[in-house]
């Protein structure tokens, strides 16, 4: 197969390439989201060899080659290193049409200098290549050598952030900052609610008995977060609920769900919904920007999470209505004016419009951007969902102040999604230029590029 | 900035040039929607500058203003005029993939003969000029030198139409009409529907205390309304429901709702779902066109709606599920024969197969196009959305008796959307034709261009 | 009207053409999913005319003359066969945008060697012709000189397949497959059920007075429908629905069923849910492959279900949730590892990315391929969704195992449909490799393009 990630992959026009040749391809990444873990950043882990790099715990390639026929065994299982990573070179040549295709070859070639397309006629060369690479290549190096300026990893409430708080200390050329992602905290109808506020209740040293109690614990984690340098939280919002509770009510369904009883569909929305709006109002106060990752269908398949686990590729896009439920937290929370910046990302490409209408209708107060229609996540990171995005984003928001990329990955092999992402952008906002949609001024169009892949990032969370 | 609007703007071949300036581009504008202003249109109004005509209510750009860091002040509050149109210049080049970029230059284009990009740098220069032929520039001369033969505004049921039977005497070259909208008929759990009803009960001399009085009364409206040359009704559904009911239960309801009592979910899918049935026996029985508006999400920000009211920017797109409501609306009137032309718009655009399937289910009757799927609205008014719906038309409908475009609009400066429309039109008629998948029989294509440009809404209403 | 149907049609590009005559245009076909009636291909159905080919049954056409304004005397009435084919011929030209003007064309071209654009000017040198040869154009012939290997015809489990078997007898150059589609025994809740099960129980030759009973029943029929070659079931999943229930509780609803009783919705789900589970995991036994075609909404107009009965174009696509059942049915077949291969098809096209993550998550066991997402269904048999549908798999699937086009199709003149879909492949996969998202290697594309067109069904099905 021929060379495909030459300099120009992706960039169809003279003026898609000069645009990211002047305007994207040389800024820093702000890597505002992602599930690196700081343990490994701060231990600067190296690689056995590219099968524990690339198959370790990529469930997207995972998924891949199950559908290509390839056994268990290979794939999560026992076999011999070499082999797993020629299934998966087996399988690579099938995957047109997938941004696995692209990927691969970018992170080949990014980091180590491979040009060719991968397939069971090279792989075994490519194994030793990349092997060879690998004694040297660390995880630090992966991070410097693609230019990452700062990485928000995602972390518990209940995390004591001991390596964050040993990287501050390192000689980096990068921060790595904490983000607080309370999903356990919501989540009172799972098996493992009381387990976890057990576990807050010895982090901050009280007993966690009353709502009110959840809420103080909630706001010193929160305090301490800060203090360690988070300026972003997140939320695995699955299923989008919301409605309205008195404190008296929320502290009963508290109670019970400490008690282990069950909570009904109503009490849950109320729950979940002003828990949300609590924590909200706590990322307001502390000048945070608050993420909100909605519509995931987690774990599908219950023999294969009893044998291997979650996140290992058995998950989908879930299909709930989102309107209501969204319109209303937010709302509340700008009811007494606390609406902190947001970021909203949908996981099912039909709910674009809704999202991004609906967030525009809490732009407000003065702040640029305040409210951000998020980068396609996760079964969306791909051309075409990141193309449909910038289209619904430029049709009903204001294109030119989105906050761009992120990687979302648990890989310090993914960098190179930004330049994907860079290269997708570049060559969108040259084809409306060359459509005659939009003039052809470099100075705005270089400044609307460079902010979208950098500045406004930069900008909105004050790193 | 260079010039970009152009005579070949938005067409990109010379199929598109030819069908756009020999079939399309010279024919009269029939804008049989809108929310311009009876009176207005009446009294001829002159705007005290720019920022009032552009400005003054247009919560389009106030969106983005908002989106760009503007405060309210320069929005909606009491800055200066020239200061307003300044934060405007300053948002227009962030407008990035935005109709409201088109729409802005069209408009500078054809009603001011500015050919440039509006930015600071020549903001007061714009400012000046404009408001300069503004001094002469009228409303009706806004609508008469945009060839504009039938305007069809949106009114309420208990509106004398004073100003329609005003303009009925004027000599002027185009035709206002108005459309019924009975809404606050239909919005019984709204606080305002019992002051509605008595208003209503003033207009038409006699007691709303029960349902039949109510149905009674509403046939003397629209038999007014028709008087007054309305063709057309309006509904804003922005939930749809249907839900089957007995008369005796409608009389229940309306007699709880007129105790102003709470009326249940299921009482209320009963009421307005037959109700609407009801009227639009009423409009079969008069030759109307029925429009349902279905899905807009308002005034999403209590906060915002307590400053500043309705329409002010605070609206979104709802998800709500449409499909078995719609087809039972429209099979109870089917079921009699009684079903009228009817427009159906929906602003979801996950929403135009399901639309555009059901509508075609209710075709028959040796009307051609009697059921219609409306222009993208709202929303959805720009390239990416208007060409999605010309696919979905063309692919399970009859494209070629589409009846085409409309404003949906409260400026006298919106015309220009109609010159838009028709380029968006001839281009995309052109590319199936260079495709390949359409022969390039001129008769044939100039006959399905000036169709759904004019003729097709010409014979469709019967203005 | 120029000659439209072409060597190029569709083929836009050098590559495409290559791809297309090289490595898809001389592959037989698998018809795996059809309605064709095996009756018909047995008795080697000769044609009255043109009109009885082509309009009379097909409701895909008869919506279109409604939609135009020809009335029903013309559709389904008793007007003289010209005078309808006349009407149609007057549709064609305004077809824009629609398959059926490609499919009537294509139709032309293959089986009657017209290369003209049918309108009045020429139907009735068209008529003369068509009918002409329909002298000698059987049935058969069509399906021979379409170059069919294997058809799959659609029956019920009451059926006695007696037209399969004499087929088997026959010296034909083609097999004719039953599948099983089993929806009355699934729709409980619709007045037919009992007779259905009557019916069924006089099939078996014994009572079906309990769900054991009913399962035994089925399973007989399975069995039978095996023995006559039948490896393929198939489902109308309108509504998809699901929930939990021990076997007695389904004995209940069945029981409930039996007399007439009203089953509740719960009940529902319950008993449609588990059925569809019991069905499945006998497809799993006897290696089938399961069919699920989800979200379509019948019969929207009862006036006219009355006067001319089911299929007769007055069809819709459903916006029911789906992500949340689907995902337990599979999940619950795979609990025990009898999930068979399964083919799942959405009405929906926003459904695409749900349907396919969700198939996605349950791939494995080291079948290729083993879960797929249709090709596009009825409303969406076109290129835009056609497309689509190859994006969305290409994005989250694996585009190079899909099993590629069916008909689905109640007409012999049906077949030139495939020839429409490897048209589409071959340009939407030159297209990505003419961009630059996928290297030009002849041996790959090509393999790609022969598996989708043929071989991946030949494999997969086991015919």
């Amino acid at each position: 197969m021929a060379n495909l990630i030459n300099e120009d992959f992706l960039l169809r026009s003279d003026l898609a390439k000069k645009l990211y040749e002047d305007y994207a391809s040389k800024l820093p990444i702000i890597d505002y989201h992602c599930h690196l873990d700081p343990k490994e950043i701060y231990e600067d882990l190296k690689f056995d060899d590219i099968t524990h790099a690339w198959l370790g715990g990529d469930h997207y390639k995972w998924r891949l080659m199950r559908a290509n026929g390839v056994t268990e065994d290979f794939i999560t299982g026992d076999q011999p290193s070499y082999k797993k990573f020629e299934k998966w070179s087996e399988t690579v040549p099938y995957l047109f049409g997938s941004p696995l295709f692209h990927w691969t070859h970018m992170e080949l070639n990014h980091f180590f200098g491979i040009n060719e397309i991968l397939s069971p006629k090279n792989a075994k060369e490519i194994y030793d290549k990349t092997n060879e690479t690998l004694k040297t290549l660390s995880a630090r190096q992966m991070i410097t050598n693609s230019k990452v300026e700062v990485i928000c990893t995602t972390d518990d409430p209940v995390d004591d952030l001991k390596y964050h708080f040993l990287l501050k200390e390192e000689d980096i050329s990068f921060k790595v900052l904490p983000s607080f992602r309370p999903d356990k905290a919501m989540n009172i109808e799972l098996s493992w609610f009381n387990d976890w506020v057990d576990q807050l209740a010895g982090v901050v040293g009280f007993e966690l008995n009353d709502y009110e109690s959840l809420k103080k614990a909630l706001r010193q984690r929160v305090e301490f977060f800060n203090e360690a340098g988070a300026k972003v939280s997140d939320h695995g919002l699955d299923v989008l609920l919301y409605a309205d509770a008195t404190e008296e009510e929320l502290a009963a369904i508290f109670a019970k769900g400490r008690k282990g009883e069950k909570i009904s569909d109503h009490e849950l929305a109320q729950y979940k919904g002003n828990l949300l709006v609590y924590l909200g109002t706590l990322y307001n106060e502390f000048g945070w920007v608050q993420q909100y990752h909605i519509g995931a269908l987690r774990n599908n398949s219950d023999r294969m999470l009893n044998e291997l686990g979650p996140d290992t590729g058995y998950d989908a896009i879930n299909d709930g209505l989102i309107a209501i439920p969204l319109r209303s937290i937010l709302n509340k929370l700008d009811s007494t004016d606390e609406l902190p910046k947001t970021i909203i990302y949908t996981l099912n490409p039909r709910d674009f419009e809704v999202a991004i209408t609906i967030m525009q209708a809490f732009q407000g107060g003065g702040i640029a951007g305040k409210m951000q229609f998020g980068t396609p996540w996760w079964f969306l990171d791909q051309r075409d969902d990141i193309e449909k995005q910038y289209r619904a984003l430029g049709n009903n928001g204001l294109f030119a102040k989105f906050i761009g990329m992120l990687t979302d990955s648990r890989s310090f092999l993914s960098y190179p999604r930004h330049d994907y992402f860079r290269r997708i952008l570049c060559n969108f906002v040259a084809d409306q230029v060359n459509e005659g949609l939009f003039p052809l001024d470099l100075e705005v169009l270089g400044k609307i590029i460079s902010d979208i892949t950098y500045y406004n990032a930069k900008n909105y969370f004050g790193f």
